[in-house]
Parts: C-alpha cells; structure tokens; sequence
C-alpha cells in the first residue's frame, strides 16, 4: 500500500492515517506530494488529480492501483483489511462511540479549525489568545472537544479516548497539535490526555519528519510572513 | 430502537437513516422532534440535549438508553449489527468506494446543500436556474455528484450505485430530492438513477410522509414566505 500525503507540517487530513498506520506497525510506503498551491494548474493538482475525482490528500493505493479517498474511508478499509490490529475498539459500544467522534470531527469543528490551521513547527500563544477571545464559534468548538475527549477518558478509563489506542485518537491527533501551537486553555486531565498523544510513536514520527521539513507555504499560514 | 428525527419535508440528515432502515426492513420505532427552531432555549434543544452531547438529529437510541449520533456511525453500527442485510456491499472494494463517497458527502458538498436546502415539499425550478447562475461553488458540487453518480453507476452497472440498493443511495437521497426541488439540470443517465432512487420504498414512504406534514419552517426557508 502507498499512503499519499501533503505537507507534514501542514496536512492535518494526512498526519491522521499516516499516524493509525505507523501506530499500529502497519507498514505502507509514503509518498509525499507537496503542496505549492491548490489552483487547478498547481503541482499538486496535476499530481493528484489523474488519482483521485477529489483531488484531495490523503490517498490510499493498493498494489494494482486500486485508489481509495477520504481518511474515514481509508481508516474502515484499512481496519477491515487488518483485523487482528484492533484498529477500532473491540467492544461494540465503544466502537459506535468511537465512530460517532470521528464522523462528529470529520464534518465538524470548522471554526476551530478555520481558525487555527495547523502549522506544527509554530508556536503562536499570542495569536491563539487573540483570535479565540474575538471568535465564539471556535470558543464553543474547543468546548465541545474537551468535553468529547473528557466524557470519552470517563467512560473507557483511558489512557486513550475508548481505552487503548485506536483510529479516534489518531483523528483527533491533528486537533491536539492545533491545541500546542496556539496554546488554547485546556484543564489538567485534557493536557494529560494531550501528552500521552505526543508521546505515542505514530504523533512522534509525524511529528519528527514535520519539523525536518522546514518549508514556509504562505497560502497556508494566517498569522505569519516567515518562519521565525 | 428508536430512530429520533426532525421534520421530513426538512430533515436531510435525518432522511438517511431512516430511508435506509426502512428500505432493508430493519424494525425501528420513529420519534419525531420537531423544529422550532436551533436556539439554545428551542423546544428542539430542549428535547434533544438530554440525549446527545452535539444537539443534533439523527440519533438511534438502544432500548438500554445506549445513544449513537451521527449519520455515518449510526450507519456503520446498523451494518454491524444486521450484518445479513448487506448494508454495505459484501464486496471489499466496493464497500471502499461506497465509503469513501458517502464520507465525502458526509463532510463535503456545503455549496451545494447550502444553496439548495432539502424542501421536499416545495417545487422552485426558477431558483434553482437563478441560484445556480449565479454561484460557481454550487455548480462545481453538482458537476461533481453527477461524476460521482456516473462513475458508480458505470463500474457497477446499477441498478443502484454500488449494484445492490447499500448506505451509499441512503447518503445521496436528500441531494436526490434537491435536485428535483430546484429542477437542476442532469444527463438523461442521472435522470433515470434519480428515479430509481424515488421509487426505492425507503424513499417513497418517506416522502409520503414528508408531503402530508404540511408545516411550514420560516426558519428553514430561503426562498419562501409561505406554501403556495
Ligand atoms: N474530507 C477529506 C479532506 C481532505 C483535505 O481537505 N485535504 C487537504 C489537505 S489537508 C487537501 O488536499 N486540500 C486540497 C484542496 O482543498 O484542493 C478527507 O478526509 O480526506
Ligand atoms: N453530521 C451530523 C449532522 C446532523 C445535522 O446537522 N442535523 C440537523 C438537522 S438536518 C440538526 O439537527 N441541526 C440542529 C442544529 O444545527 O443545531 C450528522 O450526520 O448526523
């Protein structure tokens, strides 16, 4: 399988399947088509676009080219291609749970991620103060993720979301990130929860290579002209 | 089960499913909570925030009390839990593409349902030709499900778009409904899976229902004072 991803430093879609993938000892090879821009006549574009009707990263491709688009479909194909690996929570329940967070992220939390993009190599306390005291729509997304990510440690007990890792964490990996770059105002037992996400291998990996990168993309960055 | 959902003449979210459990013969109980409106102090709100941490319809509620919201994972957990029913289709790779459209559906197409929101009721071909016109956002959505619908259709030679009736007409059944509302234009090709898609009974009992609700939601109008 090859896994397609954009930028480390900014691909939030990308870092969640790389990050499942690599957590779980699931070997795949990357292949990373860099952003210049999105236009329709970028590099980007003219790499992706002959894959995939969306034009979007990530992508998953199989040996004989079989493409498949969009990170939740990409986290079931894999889940049911590797059963053993307990991908989602193996009780029921848990899993529904589960699923309803990542289909909860993966068509929500737009303020918050509007207005904080990610951008792993910065570190903006001043902006993260500035744009969520003048933004109610990101305030009550951060809400909301606190709640979802203390409600979730409640009930399974933790150390991760539904018990031991699994595909939820890995989605809301990027979210975490976003949390450390713009230094949003979490309680003790969420920074806990944060932490354990940085230290697991697969955020450590991504996050390594991330900081390696060492690109500056205007078009991606809100608040800054240059990398400090 | 219980199946909780808005109004049918509205309710795009709710639609899905409630067209699929009732198009695969899945016995569900129905509890309609109606729009006033989605202020914190709505009868809506008031109703639905017991029950779900997001405030929002569709939820299925177990006879335990065990709640699942969002669409997809309400999907997922049904297919799980009826695995003979063939939710999804039996075949990996098809399963992965009907994934990968209804994720993409799940957190895509925002110009499109924007512009043109579910009005099952409302006949409104002269918006639809106005709004389309004018809102380059709109049309590249609807280019992209007539591609989407076409390239399914092709690859698995119909009836519907994965073969068998699976989750995946479910997810497209409101976009199905809109563009009739505002009589959008699609190849003869599209015209017949749409009808397909009408005379699924999940769907026609649906609407039946939605026809004889006969409330009008200002809130939920753009285009409208009134029925006519
Ligand atoms: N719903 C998609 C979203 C993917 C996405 O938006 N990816 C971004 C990079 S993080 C992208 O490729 N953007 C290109 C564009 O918007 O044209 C998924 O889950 O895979
Ligand atoms: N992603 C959610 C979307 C659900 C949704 O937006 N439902 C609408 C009704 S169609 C709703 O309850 N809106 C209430 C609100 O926005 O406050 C899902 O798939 O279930």
């Amino acid at each position: 399988m090859k896994l397609l991803i954009g930028n480390k430093n900014y691909s939030s879609w990308s870092m969640r399947p790389w990050v499942m993938l690599t957590q779980f000892d699931i070997p795949f090879e990357e292949v990373m088509v860099r952003f210049d821009s999105f236009a329709p006549d970028s590099k980007f574009k003219a790499a992706i676009g002959p894959l995939s009707p969306v034009g979007k990263v990530p992508l998953l491709v199989e040996d004989d080219g079989f493409v498949i688009w969009d990170t939740l479909a990409i986290a079931e194909y894999v889940a049911e291609k590797f059963p053993d690996k307990g991908l989602w929570p193996r009780d029921a329940r848990r899993r529904a749970r589960a699923r309803s967070v990542c289909a909860e992220m993966h068509s929500g939390f737009s303020a918050l991620r509007g207005a904080f993009g990610m951008n792993i190599e910065a570190s903006l306390p001043e902006v993260g103060k500035r744009v969520l005291a003048g933004n109610a729509a990101a305030r009550a997304d951060l809400a909301r993720v606190i709640q979802l990510w203390q409600e979730a440690l409640a009930e399974s007990g933790g150390p991760f979301l539904f018990g031991d890792y699994s595909i939820a964490d890995a989605y809301f990996t990027p979210v975490v990130t976003r949390l450390r770059t713009y230094a949003l105002p979490v309680p003790d037992d969420v920074a806990a929860y944060m932490a354990r996400v940085f230290a697991a291998k697969g955020t450590a990996a991504w996050i390594r290579d991330a900081l390696e990168e060492k690109e500056f993309l205007q078009f991606e960055e809100d608040y800054r002209t240059s990398r400090d």
